[in-house]
């Protein structure tokens, strides 16, 4: 058993966003949970085609996943999202839509994802061949005081995903 | 009890899609089913603003409804939506896309809505004052075999209620 709720997770390309909600997602769903994960590139496809990069499309596709988020949270669905995020106002706005809204920092220091670079990004976006690469050339507004964050540099994923899970606990939203 | 679906309203302007979805969503949230209504201005305004009403802007707006259509019906909640929905192809999409779906034709003849003109706006599309007007200056693919057909020219709104009601109820997706 548990409730509606949104899981919201934020941070920059590569902090492990897609990893650990896919995660989540897939124990709450071994446990017969009714949960969609609404992933970043999967909604960009879905809800936000042809929106760019700029502050307004970023937050007009942030404000477009807390849409769908809520109408899934308020059905007693819970809806988990992976989408970079980047402005503190727009998650807030969101936030005060949804009733049970646990937001999620996936926090790690530039110099460390453009060390991983799993996607090849970063080494383009120092280069300065990415206008728009969110922590280089465009701002990343780290949340103040989000319900998790995980400090995703020193952290194992496990230990990321215990963090997460005892909240949700911690919160009644899970049994 | 009831199962998870999808309640498809297609029609043109003024031939009472919001009207009839709203009693119907009214008497599902009365039973207290899980159920959203999506109308066609309040998907314009959360999922697709800046979207024009070329034919493909229009099938993008109705592949974003039947995004999230498919979200909720999947996870148990019901969905209704009441866009205009003009072409056959993108219905025939979304309806491929979600296992529970119910196609209702709000039918009624140009001249008909013309009489009524609501909101004013068959004046000004037969005047030429709008471009891109379904069914008069731009084209309305009529259902071939919609899973109701509601005939709101001569038909009362309580019949049509009632024969949608019957087919959920045929279809084992209410009780």
């Amino acid at each position: 058993m548990h409730k509606g709720f949104a899981l919201w997770f934020t941070g920059m390309s590569g902090a492990g966003k897609s990893t650990l909600s896919q995660r989540i997602y897939d124990r709450l769903k071994a446990q017969g949970a009714r949960v969609e994960l609404l992933d970043g590139d999967e909604v960009r496809e879905h809800l936000s085609k042809g929106l760019g990069f700029s502050r307004e499309d970023r937050d007009t596709n942030v404000r477009r996943i807390g849409f769908v988020a809520q109408l899934l949270a308020r059905n007693g669905v819970i809806a988990i999202t992976a989408a970079i995020s980047p402005y503190r106002e727009a998650r807030g706005e969101v936030r005060a839509r949804i009733e049970n809204f646990v937001e999620v920092f996936m926090d790690a220091p530039v110099s460390v994802l453009a060390e991983r670079d799993v996607k090849g990004l970063y080494k383009k976006a120092l280069a300065g061949e990415i206008a728009h690469f969110t922590g280089v050339s465009d701002p990343y507004e780290a949340p103040v005081d989000p319900d998790v964050r995980c400090d995703t540099a020193s952290e194992p994923i496990a230990e990321s995903e215990a963090k997460v899970w005892a909240k949700l606990e911690e919160l009644g939203l899970i049994e």
